[in-house]
């Protein structure tokens, strides 16, 4: 039997808990399971086998979870074998996720995480923790959220030798890039359309000033292609000076300017760049995509959905196979 | 120490035999190994440790390994953990692949293939059979290459439901219609440009009658999609009607025309489509694409290189690394 902590109730809590309830798709995936506590910001539920249904309609009513134990006490108190940390991402403390993390990967509990704050902050430190503890820190979730990436390198193309990494790794900036392309209006008013659906951060310049991108960036930098860097060793460039005119000339000459996140021996940035309107990467709306570029494979390239309840949930399930698929 | 034994010492052979020679780089994936024999059709050269760069350079030399045990010997008598079956593909009895992958599933060693033939013909058989032997049998090379597909789904996006999986999955297929499509000549002189660039089936009608592409469907089908069925269940149309004529026609109204394989609960079809210029599905030269359709992570599109020696051994590395990785 699993026993299973979600600390976090947001959209990809809700989603998670969501894919959890389907007993027969999750039983055939990771065989016998519990959720044992689920934690938000203000209050929790704890019991040695929560319903999910009552703390979805709980959450939907009241807003927040009913008083109880904060997460630092479910760690300190309740015995589970995973935490699904899917607290909202702050990129300059990492808290409280990080905090979190570690005291879960210290008492020797597997994590998974969507949150990008804990990894950009403390990689290496967090890894090695997992690593002296004998249990496992996965983070699928953290970048392209549907789209597989982290996984896809680690094990789909385990063995080569990763040369460059490069893609559009925000959603909001690539609906705002495509809207612009498409309807030749500033940004500001492009900017409001995205605010009206409801796909802009709350702190609107982390998508727009390249700071989400960065973050993701440091986090396949670190991961995958055994740096050690941080967020201050980013070049990054947002996308807030781009004008209609930027486009018109660029769709002239066949191009058109997306967010492109780039990594490789040479190179660590974020910046606007022309990409001609045939290249796969010019993809539209939130997508997401990347190029990998491997030493045997060659180049992979690869489209996803980058945000979303379920489909961020989705790479969060997919962690959790891999920690105890049967 | 992991014993491996190469069987087929051909273009993916000879690539993944390359590879294992890089001992750092293996050694860091899979850790101690050995190469406990190496067969083709011809001969073998069986020892604790195999000189890999001294059987390559026999091959290179006289066309074929020196005379010694075959295959068949080689599994009744030798010891190893795991074997690598990268004999040609024969889509009808699936022999000799067939006959090898049993005896090796029986006798307790994993079965890593590149080879289409034994899962087309037997893939319910060889998986229960895997199973009942504790053992595993992966293919990540049976279908597109270097291009991830088969962890993709498994892992990668594992919870997951699969809706339809569609494609291009035969880069020969799609490396004629591209250059019909760019210089608006003939099948013919097209098919016999490819044929001088060697990129053409000895046997030319499994590649342009979509044989190979409805193997590589029917393996999709039964190993991601939990169905049973077999080759004579695909609605196969191959490429070898299509006029310039009628690429004139598509490309006037913004379309081109590639050999789409197609999957889902109600279609099993290989046949020439029509897709828009601007799909990322329309993709030249000898690329393979798959757009997959999941029930939580939405739609997830690939592009990958579908063959060549380093990229088909870079995927058979990968399942490698999936039993064994450190």
């Amino acid at each position: 039997m699993i026993r299973i902590a979600i600390f976090g109730f947001g959209a990809v809590g809700k989603g998670v808990a969501k894919i959890l309830m389907d007993r027969e798709r999750m039983n055939r995936l990771i065989g016998n399971y519990s959720v044992v506590a689920v934690a938000d910001s203000k209050g929790s539920i704890v019991s040695s086998s929560v319903n999910l249904k009552e703390a979805l309609k709980i959450k939907e009513k009241n807003g927040r979870l009913p008083d109880g134990m904060n997460v630092i006490e479910i760690i300190e108190e309740v015995d589970f074998d995973v935490a699904l940390e899917l607290t909202p991402t702050n990129i300059d403390t990492g808290e409280p996720g990080l905090t979190h993390i570690k005291k879960c990967l210290k008492k020797g509990a597997n994590v998974i995480t969507s949150n990008k704050g804990p990894l950009v902050v403390a990689y290496k430190e967090l890894s090695k923790l997992a690593e002296r503890s004998g249990v496992k820190l996965l983070f699928e979730a953290t970048v392209g959220g549907a789209m597989p990436v982290i996984k896809l390198i680690k094990r789909d193309i385990a063995g080569n030798r990763i040369r460059s990494i490069k893609g559009i790794l925000n959603g909001t900036c690539n609906y705002i890039l495509s809207r612009m392309e498409k309807e030749r209006l500033s940004y500001r008013m492009i900017l409001a359309e995205a605010k009206e659906l409801g796909i802009v951060e709350a702190n609107e310049s982390y998508d727009v000033e390249g700071i989400d991108s960065a973050a993701k960036l440091v986090i396949l930098a670190n991961s995958l292609m055994d740096m050690d860097v941080s967020l201050k060793d980013v070049e990054i460039e947002g996308i807030t000076e781009i004008t209609p005119e930027a486009f018109e000339i660029a769709l002239e000459k066949g191009y058109t300017i997306r967010l492109i996140s780039e990594v490789s021996e040479d190179v660590l940035r974020v910046s606007p760049r022309l990409i001609p309107l045939n290249n796969p990467l010019c993809v539209h709306g939130t997508l997401n995509a990347i190029l990998i570029k491997a030493d045997l494979a060659g180049e992979i390239f690869v489209i996803g959905r980058g945000a979303g309840s379920l489909e961020t949930a989705s790479a969060v399930i997919s962690d959790l196979a891999e920690l105890y698929s049967c």
